[in-house]
């Protein structure tokens, strides 16, 4: 900070200065998250124990804020956790009684599930070191989490995520959001969770379409990341189809430790600049799915939008065509769809590169994928080439 | 971050690491923010280029939410703004027609204040890199700061701080607020604007009242602070309550400094622990703020609750009585007021306490001074020891 000697009457006077901050970023994966195994406490516990560990004793509180989806399908869930925070003594936070909110981007898009969520913390009297547990998938964790990070400007954020694309993706984020008037993420925070918890138990009880939707992403971080990764999809998609768990662990795993590389080791994890490197894919797929109301899942979408940039870039021939073709068979080796017809509808799907562009701010940018593994920043591509891809997408 | 090898199925896998951020923080006190001086570009215009300076050439927008008690007292502030960034050449942003809000704390209180800027944003199509520039009191700031915050997940915030308050104190904060169901600063978000301009000349058509509310801080920070601006307080209190420029700019300028010299050296400029170091007197402040109807100002209430917590120091024998005293007289000197009749109402007054702790979360602990320029993390007072200075306090 330059803060001159004497500060001088009648004359400008600039106080310049960087703050800086930092933040412990704790991702497990596990098994049986609430499970102790030889009297050790449970990795919920632990994590709980990690957090809270400069509180100096201090006991806070815990809100279980549950997807209804999951709390349907694992009924056993809510008594688990209080179970596993009595298990793991005195220190553990007082849990409180469980909020449960509409799970699937419902959750996102009616601001009385956010204000549900403020109610029951306020209710509970959460202070500022006390935890706000969320537990469901990607649109459960992102209004749970701006929840989180507005009250008390603040209060921690366990995650449990528990479908495959919160797992593998969403939970690495360290931002949240929730739409308003029908747009995405218009009002959000970068928030970095006290702790994220990846349980591949929670996975069971996933419908195949939720279970495969995730995967996408995976194939998205491998296209611009990391060859290794692809040709493992390739190898294991019809064992992942038929729900084999470590199949689908070695991905999930992988697709999440990519993710959180980049956020840890990018260079910009508040997003402050206008490149999204791992953003491959997500400008038609966030249009995609206001277009079609939300009856297709996020990691569906996403999955359209890679097969649809993949093509631009070959038709841009920034990409060869064989790694293109390639990009859209691992697609649908996974059971992941590579068409919508809502594609056909250009001029309406165009106007979420503008959105697109808006949310970034400045001028706007795309990743696209150079060859398999590496990507490159380029302009968006012309309402002309999206319309000459789209129209080889619908032949392929 | 630490990476294991190779990921291991079925074991438990951990992925720690640590995000870093970085944010500049622009601070300048100026006469004339709007004004051109031989034709270099006004301070407004200066500072709005340096902030956008790494945006590459794109020209965002900027939308101007005024302060209604601004507004109406300075009626050229607005197209004065306009015709600044004209002025500033072909990359400043395309100006926005300004939002007119509420000042006071209502502009915290009423959603429809969130609401009305975050549609205002909307409807400018703002985007990331476009800025908010709040013009106004510290609750306007607050609001705006907090739609700024979380509208994108962040764009780009300018303050210019309108009140003495405002300039010595709250826009040198990284944090924003609003009120909900009638708690000060329930909801809110760290975020560091780009850049804040302080001009003397808009304090002008302060009615006296809102003047010399702001000088509260000054004493406060002084107090736990910094002997020498006490002194000055002192021999300059006659001069600054005679609305004297050169006298107020000195206390203002100094208190502005200690404030951001403390967000940017103290060590925790998002409060992620416990101690508060800079809130002296400010428990019972924002208590007596809601239990009269917000009819004293905030720095009115900070008077107040110095002056109460500075009699609780001398009970406490932390601080000698004589100096006790001084503070007391101080506040007195500059029209300050350091009784408020809420103060007998004990049971709701001590509530406040209770709602300072959940606000900071953990134990609660309070700056307490320890001499004048120096103060200590103490534990909070007993209610016997508040009703008796209560009571000393009525009778000084």
């Amino acid at each position: 900070m330059r803060i001159p000697p004497t500060i001088a009457s009648a004359n400008d006077l600039r106080l310049d200065g960087t703050v800086r901050v930092s933040f412990a970023h704790r991702v497990r994966f596990v098994r049986g998250a609430m499970r102790s195994v030889d009297g050790r406490p449970s990795p919920l516990a632990a994590a709980i124990a990690e957090a809270t560990a400069d509180d100096g004793g201090f006991r806070g509180r815990l809100l279980p804020v549950l997807d209804s989806n999951l709390a349907r399908a694992q009924p056993a869930l809510e008594p688990s956790i209080a179970d596993a925070l009595r298990a793991g003594g005195a220190a553990m936070p007082e849990v409180l009684p469980a909020l449960v909110v509409p799970g699937g981007e419902r959750a996102k898009n009616d601001p009385a599930v956010l204000e549900a969520i403020l109610d029951a913390l306020d209710r509970g009297r959460v202070c500022r070191r006390s935890i706000l547990l969320a537990a469901g998938g990607g649109a459960v964790l992102d209004v749970a989490g701006f929840a989180s990070a507005t009250f008390h400007r603040g209060v921690r954020l366990v995650r449990l995520p528990t479908t495959t694309l919160a797992q593998d993706d969403a939970a690495m984020g360290v931002k949240n959001g929730v739409n308003r008037g029908g747009k995405k993420n218009l009002l959000g925070a970068f928030a970095v969770p006290s702790a994220v918890l990846c349980d591949l138990e929670l996975l069971r009880t996933l419908p195949d379409r939720e279970f495969l939707a995730g995967f996408s992403e995976a194939v998205k971080i491998a296209v611009i990341r990391d060859a290794a990764l692809l040709d493992r999809i390739e190898r294991d998609a019809a064992a992942i189809r038929a729900r084999d768990e470590a199949a689908a662990e070695w991905v999930i795993r992988r697709c999440a430790e990519l993710h959180l590389r980049h956020i840890l080791e990018g260079g910009d994890p508040f997003e402050t600049g206008t490149a999204r490197p791992l953003d491959f894919g997500h400008w038609s797929a966030h249009r995609l799915e206001s277009m079609t109301g939300h009856r297709v899942l996020h990691g569906e979408a996403v999955a359209v939008g890679i097969a649809l940039d993949a093509t631009i870039a070959a038709l841009e021939s920034r990409l060869d065509r064989a790694s293109a073709r390639r990009i859209i068979l691992a697609l649908r080796a996974l059971g992941l769809p590579t068409w919508l017809d809502a594609l056909r509808e250009v001029t309406d799907l165009l106007a979420g590169l503008e959105e697109f562009r808006e949310h970034l701010g400045g001028a706007a940018s795309l990743a696209m994928p150079t060859r398999i593994g590496a990507s490159t920043d380029a302009p968006p591509p012309s309402a002309e080439l999206v319309r000459r891809a789209i129209d080889e997408l619908a032949r392929s």
